[in-house]
């Protein structure tokens, strides 16, 4: 078993990709955030322009994932040539769901999944800041790496991703 | 329904907290990575050894906890007293599950709660980071605010606290 | 003339304020935006939801606010107990105009102007990015402190202040 | 017409620019400030040595515009082969004013706009905060885009250029 | 023998320091930094305005005085009330020597000896950036606490100190 | 006498490098740290477990390393293709001694210096931040350039290397 960030001694290190190939590389990660039905109606109904709460969780998602680097201490400072993300929303089993789906591009010698994961993670920290106020029980769920394109590996694709169809 | 973060317009804003008292405050966060057991295995046994990983993972979260107002839109940028995390692992179900506490204080005008869970975020996914090259399949489950003391609404502990003591 | 930032030496510095008292401080800063009118018509009319461009520059500024002892060399690094940014859009003359305020409050031994003033720079520049893919000739303009509340010196506000007013 | 930066469903979203070629680019911006003519006198008279207060200046603009991703949301991180700024001063209609200049070349896939922008606002910044012990009436005016090279759409220079050669 | 910044089981921690006392503090670090003595020359002689290079440097200073928290794991996020920073130069056994004197000022809980540091640490690497294609054999030497005030242990001073007067 | 970061009148600039080859290129940097002896064998002895001082002073050097360019004003922001820092500590003339290496790797137009130097410097303030509690007279000692390759100037080593092996 061989990690990457660790060497012989198992110390930890950043690992030298000096060698690796410039290809176009596309992570996507998935995550899930559970609160009261009240507070996810709250946010999508009409007395809160939806898209608000949306929007600066937008926002933070993506500003942090191009400061990855600054926040994952052995991860490379590469360039994104693009981030997206995007929320669905629903009611089941009388809990409000958010799903976050983070999309992060670059063309470089190592993958974009941390970039993608840090994405979704601080979209999903950004919904709690904004909505704790109303809503103590509100829980961050399931943040996982969903697929990813590029690379020596080329496409892979998380198999139970029925996890993130259902709650 | 009332939303510190939303004006009545709808429209984000940074909450003006000069009106509160100055008090000391803690909050607690947990969070839980779920992995191959024989990832964990060799984060922990004597291969690897024990605590690199770890100290990895807390330094970052213990850096991200001071630049949480950095990183969520609308937070306070606040003096931290102190920070420490902590964590657990065991075997369960043939997975590693990895356990992450932390407990953030701080006195001053408002919580420390998205400290706490931020500094829970960013130590999860630098677990995922050291170990991704050798299992693609990490999930950062579970994500909350445990327990919080100080402040206007005084002590809190989440009811449903069963949820981070089985997997 | 005595310049509190500039020594006896004419050297820079960052001035001690540590005999000032704590007082509670608010900044008001002002900033006109100037482009086409389609422009602008483009972002408040309905194929672009209202908001969403004016919502990631409010975030923007908010965020450039908190983090101003980082940008200006010799601010401090302050405390901020709430800041808030409103946008007022209209057509004038043929071109579109956007008026930023913003109002930042602090408790400390030195008032917010930088941060105000730095919003309102930041929210100006996002507005000009969100834009310039179809307006190339977009201006910011009068960018000034227009009031301000305690320290020594007091209540305070810009006389000329139909600069603001007028295009 | 068609906004790069927002989505069909007039989301924010950060533009993907993996198809674009990589060509040098630069982009020059434009500022200006203006004061009481006394204040400028203190600045370049001898009492004051000349080029402290512009220096500091500089500083900031130059380190503002390497970190403009982490600024304005939804621009790359690019890397930046060059950063310059100058700044020019007079005495006219009896008013101090100094006029900034800068320069900001990449290589890369998207243009240099909003760096050479950033670095001419917080240059400006920098310059009000050096000297508003002594001028509460400084104001920052008629900050925009003067010329860019490279990229598909090559070189472009702004057609009211006189605008910066007057007050 | 107790560190304060590593628990019972020996791993890092933030250190709680909620249950101190706010006291003004103040710490003064020194560092050196000799290179070759023309290099010193072409800085402080005519061709090479006197200052700017300084100035550059103590400008990097202050801002990582205020950053010291982002850069150095387990220090306190602290509201810094000034800091200064002075530079002398002298030829020395054929040797140009720069000492830095950095002067950092607090009123909380914990006390600015890290900040004064790095504030040293910072303006020694920027003379070394700006001068090093001139010159490679630039050496930092010698940064060190010279003295504190305030906090518990009150008013310290290194005793050794002569280390600062000769090279 | 040619300073590349400064300009003809003596100004400071940030260097266009946009001519420049993109090369493979490696930068070593050297720092040392002295303390009590009592302090190194509280470190690495039993009762403290061995690698976890070092490991934060590791993750902050790395950290810096890659933010080198938001700390030093005129560097450029480049893309690290790894970095290592390693430690190797002795008793010698009854002090405590700990060596820092840090080798950084890049492809790009620019050279890794002061990549290299800043890891040391963050790494070796570390050790004092996580140390102070128990020795004030820890000094920060030699930290300069070992060794670089690649770029026009091609391999270059410090001749009088033997400074790094005795104390």
């Amino acid at each position: 078993m061989e990690f990457s960030h660790i060497d012989k001694d198992g110390k930890a290190k950043m690992v030298n990709v000096g060698g690796k190939a410039d290809t176009k590389r596309t992570a996507v990660a998935y995550g899930k955030v559970t609160m009261r039905k009240e507070t996810l109606n709250a946010i999508i109904n009409d007395e809160i322009p939806k898209g608000d709460v949306f929007t600066v969780a937008k926002v933070a998602g993506i500003m942090a994932a191009k400061n990855t680097s600054s926040i994952i201490p052995m991860c490379h400072n590469i360039f994104l040539t693009g981030v997206d993300i995007n929320f669905e929303s629903k009611i089941e089993k009388e809990k409000g769901i958010v799903e976050i789906f983070a999309r992060v591009n670059t063309i470089g010698k190592t993958g974009a999944e941390m970039e993608a994961l840090t994405a979704v993670s601080v979209a999903a920290l950004t919904l709690y800041d904004m909505c704790k106020s109303v809503d103590k029980m509100i829980t961050i769920e399931n943040i996982y790496l969903m697929e990813k394109f590029g690379g020596k590996s080329g496409h892979w694709r998380r198999e139970d991703e029925s996890l993130h169809n259902n709650s």
